[in-house]
């Protein structure tokens, strides 16, 4: 049988990542695949650069059109990054009537709707594995492997720098910025870490993971997006004292009335384990009515473990070339026909529990005051707190737990708590799952 | 388009969760699909027992054959457990031309390598996903999520019931028939316990996934199986102590002389995942070159958990129907005629390292006398702890953790140990994996 051919764009990090495991262990890919798979070209930004890899029978061009109009090649390998051009280079190769692999999370967060409706149109598949979580085949387990559940919610830490320097400031007892300039030291951020810690890449992956869930069309637009950086090792601790570690979770849950979307700091229970997931690895959990919970976990980036999804999907890709293109599995795992019109709701009809910090005179009456501007509104509180204040200050810190709410309600709380003559503007608010 | 026509064969426990499953939520799994699944009929042995289940439109028959034969269904779901009618029934849906989904681990492990080679002539399918591990998708995950990589070794905690009573111990103290007992009580263990607690139910599930790793084939009986009813709350908390806890994990590695193969209790690191997966919940750890490691986690066993697995089946069968047999995932991950021959290697031949207990004399030199005979083996000791003696009592319990070592060398050593004229017979010894 002939040789599949293979066509990569970018032989950066997770290009020559792919290149090398494509190579390495080909005899073990095609002796699962029934078909040797070649890379015939890859388009590269300096050829020089290129050179100096030694990939060994790869042709190399700056032209990246050239390799998506080859018509030798079958599956095109999107490994570039951003949007513009990249979107150019998919939309083309699909155009041409080839499939295309993709592990670039904003692409298909921001463009996939029209990318997988043009793939439908021609017959092509569209893979993106390698988007969500590096090498955890999560996008295959949803999709495929809890094919028979309703799924109710599914919560990730699906940031490897994020879980990095939350799992550095717990252990070590640091500050974020100093964690944080460790992490660029080690290659772990980038030099602007603002996608990273400020939750955008992960706002990118949920969305992604939330329309294979609940079989929505992707709409990055409505995920509701916090970061990290105010995090403080005050509320890693309290946390800890509380029996909570805190983690940079993306969530996606139905509710009543649609779908939350949501990337934010998230208290969750050390016994959890999804607490318990540290360093740059990632996780995700999910609930699904039949299965229960189920949990992923593995590395999230990094040349390898990005490209074993790559490849995973071209193995896939080859696998379902003479398939009935109706019985592919569907880009977004519901049948495009039958996606759900399921809205995402306000961030005010978000639901969840809450720890909330704030700093109080120290004098009588405060926690009293604190207290009835929960039961006025009707919020049970979990545990509250209050600390000793530090020596020559007249401060004391209050920590408070409340059970499950609505955030609207949460926030008139908080403006109630903030408008007390006690309590010191703002209050800290981190949201709490309990992930039962 | 014509639903597609699903006979079950039992509808005990899995079978009910199935055909439960199957119609509640059946919009959900067709929007997946882009296809009906009807459960036309079901194969009973008790015809008024299934009949008071109440499930609607599902013809009941205590005719198995009836079902196998049966020209208008095309899927035959396998539900009813044991090898011998079960693999007769299986045997004559594949020579009627029809696809087969069980959930049946030891029809699989025992018979797998016959019935798929007649499955291979017949171009027929048959998936077993929920023989493994119930509602976690670990077959796919390994067989397609990872075909990009070499395998270099896996380690689950793959029955549910060992895992119950394990975690029982070392959380409350307790004694090993005592747990057992309770199991018993709560329903997670049979009144013969002998398959979970002795580790065969967790030998059929390895032998499964040795042979999707490595590409292999089927060998049970190759598998080198212990239980779990010798492990005392001594050697739980003296496991803790050194920073491990101990579970019942199936291990498959490729080692330099070919597969090791066993099931057996085994102390790991605190800190690993795999040590945090508490009561019944299963989880499996893999090791891939590209990926690296990947843990999957869930239910592994449970009427609807294990239904999960079987309907996800059902959906796949569904949609390969009309593909290229030659395309399909082969059932054992390599297409059959590139399976390995790597062998399995003898107990001698594994390699570990390992906890040993001891009761000694407290005497002077019972520490020189033990660890001369493993510096006189060239056995590397860890850790040593001799404990305080029991009140009114002369005897000290010793604790030695070694590093890696062969096991026949290791067997030697404990052989010299225990002609010691100061160390009572036997010597305990638990294996010990750092899975890092």
């Amino acid at each position: 049988m002939e040789p599949v051919k293979v066509g990569l764009l970018g032989l950066g990090v997770v290009g020559e990542g792919t290149a090398r495991v494509l190579a390495r262990n080909a005899q073990e890919i095609s002796r699962r695949a029934g078909n040797r798979i070649e890379v015939k070209s890859a388009a590269v930004r300096n050829l020089g650069k290129a050179e100096a890899l030694g990939i060994e029978g790869v042709a190399l061009t700056t032209d990246a059109m050239s390799v998506v109009d080859d018509p030798e090649i079958s599956v095109v390998v999107e490994l570039m990054g951003g949007c513009d051009f990249a979107r150019e280079c998919v939309m083309r190769a699909i155009e041409n009537g080839k499939h295309v692999v993709t592990a670039n999370k904003a692409l298909i967060a921001l463009h996939g709707n029209e990318i997988f409706q043009a793939a439908q149109d021609k017959g092509c598949m569209v893979a993106f594995e390698a988007a969500v979580a590096g090498g955890i085949p999560i996008i295959k387990a949803i999709r495929e492997g809890l094919a028979a559940n309703r799924i109710a919610w599914l919560a990730g830490i699906i940031n490897g720098t994020g879980n990095f320097i939350l799992s550095e400031m717990r252990e070590k007892g640091r500050d974020f910025d100093d964690v944080l300039a460790e992490a660029q030291a080690l290659g772990y951020a980038e030099a602007d870490p603002t996608f990273d810690v400020e939750g955008i890449d992960a706002a990118h992956k949920l969305t992604i993971l939330a329309s294979i869930a609940f079989g929505i069309p992707l709409q990055f637009e409505a995920v509701y997006t916090e970061g990290i950086s105010a995090i403080t090792s005050e509320d890693v601790s309290y946390a800890e004292e509380l029996g909570y570690r805190i983690k940079h979770l993306g969530v996606a849950r139905k509710s009543k009335d649609g779908v939350e979307l949501r990337v934010h700091p998230t208290l969750i229970p050390e016994r959890r384990l999804l607490a318990n997931v540290n360093g740059v690895m990632n996780a995700v959990l999910v609930n699904g009515d039949a299965a229960g919970p189920t949990l992923y976990y593995g590395q999230g980036a990094g040349a390898e473990a990005t490209a074993s999804a790559v490849v995973a999907d071209i193995v896939d890709v080859v696998r379902t070339m003479t398939a009935d293109p109706h019985n592919r599995v569907p880009h977004l795992a519901f049948q495009p026909e039958s996606l759900s019109n399921l809205a995402p709701v306000s961030q005010d009809a978000f639901e969840s529990a809450y720890y909330l910090r704030m700093e109080a005179c120290d004098q009588p009456g405060v926690m009293a005051d604190v207290s009835r501007v929960f039961g006025d509104l009707g919020i049970s509180i979990e545990a509250i707190l209050q600390k000793e204040p530090a020596e020559d200050s007249s401060v004391v810190p209050i920590i408070l737990l409340t059970r499950r709410v609505n955030e609207g309600l949460m926030n008139e709380g908080i403006a109630r708590l903030e408008a007390l003559s006690s309590v010191d503007k703002p209050v800290v608010r981190i949201r709490v799952e309990s992930l039962g």
